[in-house]
């Protein structure tokens, strides 16, 4: 199961009550589109298991996409991806370096290629589709690009015509559902249902989170929500995640959060800042400045009960190193869970607000529930600070710019 | 070259000259041994070489370390690495699922394995140390052992002790170089070094940021501390850095910065908090809040100006796509460089405080050159901040409770 655990002092009930019922509506205008994701998305992953199932010889899955088309699948690939998978790859920047280290060894007949973006139109993903096109010395209507390039993107979009003019396969993203809202959409689905990722369990457990956040959690993501957008002095939400394994979730996170939330009101300028961090390795890093820096941060820790590994320290006693020898016979996962704990306890000492989330274990509907939690919990945090949480517009402005360089320069 | 613009008003040079006098004290009392790395450590490197000399056959590197004992050389790693080196693989934590991914395919017959700890008690180091020993059936008097494990830590540690009880290869980091500062020492040029990695123009890279602080940089690096230092309302320090292959750098900037900078001064906390981002990825997820949230961040630009890579958009012009085309004929490096020129441009706008640093190419000495400049910066801060820089109280906590919690368990 999952359970979330405040260690701060709830608000009166009155104080949340109108905020559930404005909660309420959007959900039931359908406006926003992502809520209704859990539950109508099972066609999609029956069409992307159809679509794996023609292939043979699938090794890699290569995703063209960057922001909201890469981080969510790339998160859930580093929490669940086992070596019998397919390997997924992401060209989401325009690195060359890096975007040289991944083709290097990519294998043209055994991989499929998703284009993904939400507008069509993704500077990043539309070069690297032309980086690929010359690599591989293909034309928009050739055989193998249609048979191996796959569109996902907004119905309509300048790459949905694209596809159909050059009979691409397509998945499309619903027209209400924002990039950074999109991993339980084709954006998402596709990806992880070709690796061969359990993307109904994906969904089970995001349809579960949405029923028990209707429900028993109700209040408790209310109350930290709240606590959240009325604490003003402490604006900085910082995510320690317990396993290396949440690195990509992490990124995940800090973009669900920093797009969501940092927006203009008028004059004035609104807005919660992530922070992302893992342990136990951060302890060595950031943990400094949490327990001693400015009480400007709340820390949620988040941590897998059963990892259902068995790697454990050897009971090993070294000459001169026997004080490290209180771990020994612990396995590493409870070694872990005990830092984090420790951890915990020594930032609730200082007073600082902190809350626990703790997964019983590391599965598909796990994650599922883990991220929609998340959506959840952003858009309650939105309403709560009077802003669209839905919107983007403060990334325009670099856009005009870029072509208003590269155009004079021409 | 390095070069780091600074797009906001210096204040009057009178304002930092009494700062200039004191940091020149703290260098020259040698109290600071990182100041002396540079100049001191050529022989390490030279030993180092010997070392890499008397294995055939070597294919893996295995760090043993965690935060300062690995956050710099992965950061060198990442940016400078290539085909030809050996692998470096970072046994960081406690993680059962990334241990068990990172010593899946490891061949002990070509590798070689570093035990990095600065105190030579860390928990994780000295557990994982354990795990070696167990699943290579390894006990601490054996040939193999004694070949292949070496050791990195102060001197006289009790990890020290045991290196010279099992007659273990040893390197000393400097008693007076603390773990976020030491990758000029041993603890960083060892694996580096091993890995093939041109660790002689790390430190003249570093010397030469030195001397550069020293006479016509000494005024930028001045002011843009003090700007960070007074400047309340703007306390989080944003980077960001151009390229995938920043990630790790990105990392070690924050413990460095987090763990320095965030410091109890009786009753007061004081401190300035990291976040480091990778551009362009970044544009699609934090931009947002930079460019419409709370003006409580400033905002370093990173980039590299010649990439040496000939990758670039090809000049395709695909249906419905056109307004993509823009890019086309441009390297990737030039197109990633000119979108750090337009976001930077777009943050000055909001005016917000931002900078520039711009590395003439990504090599040995440059990476040297910058993060020198940063370690330099940082100890700029702290003396501006009136803290500490180079002790960190506030990690004890945890593992004090750590150790009772798993006392009272057994």
């Amino acid at each position: 199961m999952f359970k979330n655990t405040l260690f701060f002092k709830p608000v009166d009930k009155e104080l949340i009550y109108e905020y559930i019922s404005r909660l309420n509506s959007e959900i039931k205008s359908k406006e926003i589109g992502y809520y209704e994701l859990p539950h109508s998305e099972e066609g999609t992953i029956l069409k992307a298991k159809e679509l794996k199932d023609s292939f043979r010889d699938l090794e890699n899955i290569v995703v063209l996409g960057t922001g909201g088309s890469s981080l969510g699948t790339k998160a859930i690939k580093s929490l669940l991806l086992d070596k019998d998978d397919k390997n997924l790859i992401f060209l989401e920047n325009l690195d060359p370096i890096a975007t040289e280290r991944k083709l290097a060894n990519l294998n043209f007949e055994k991989s499929i290629f998703l284009i993904i973006s939400k507008s069509g139109t993704t500077v990043e993903t539309i070069s690297l589709l032309k980086v690929l096109l010359q690599r591989f010395n293909l034309s928009a209507d050739s055989k193998e690009f249609q048979e191996r390039f796959i569109v996902i993107t907004d119905k309509n979009s300048p790459l949905d015509s694209f596809a159909n003019k050059f009979n691409l396969k397509s998945f499309y993203i619903p027209h209400n559902v924002g990039g950074r809202f999109s991993v339980f959409s084709a954006a998402g689905l596709v990806p992880l249902t070709l690796a061969g990722i359990d993307s109904k369990g994906l969904l089970e457990g995001a349809k579960e989170s949405f029923v028990f956040f209707q429900n028993e959690e109700f209040e408790t993501i209310m109350q930290k929500a709240f606590r959240y957008a009325i604490h003003k002095q402490a604006s900085i939400n910082v995510l320690f995640s317990y396993g290396d394994i949440f690195a990509d979730f992490n990124d995940w996170y800090v973009q669900l959060w920093a797009e969501s939330l940092g927006k203009k009101d008028g004059y004035s300028r609104l807005g919660l800042t992530p922070i992302a961090l893992i342990g136990s390795t951060d302890q060595h890093s950031f943990l400094q400045l949490l327990m001693e820096g400015p009480k400007d941060k709340t820390v949620t820790f988040l941590k897998i009960l059963n990892w259902d590994n068995e790697m454990s320290v050897p009971k090993i006693s070294l000459d001169f190193l026997k004080e490290c020898d209180f771990c020994n016979e612990l396995k590493l996962e409870s070694l872990l869970n005990t830092q984090c704990s420790a951890t915990m306890q020594s930032i609730i000492q200082e007073g600082i607000t902190t809350d626990l989330i703790e997964l019983d274990k590391l599965d598909a509907w796990h994650i599922g529930f883990l991220m929609y939690y998340y959506e959840l919990l952003t858009s309650t945090c939105g309403l709560m600070l009077g802003i669209n949480t839905y919107d983007q517009p403060g990334v325009e402005v670099g856009k005009r710019i870029l072509k208003s360089i590269l155009k004079v320069k021409k």
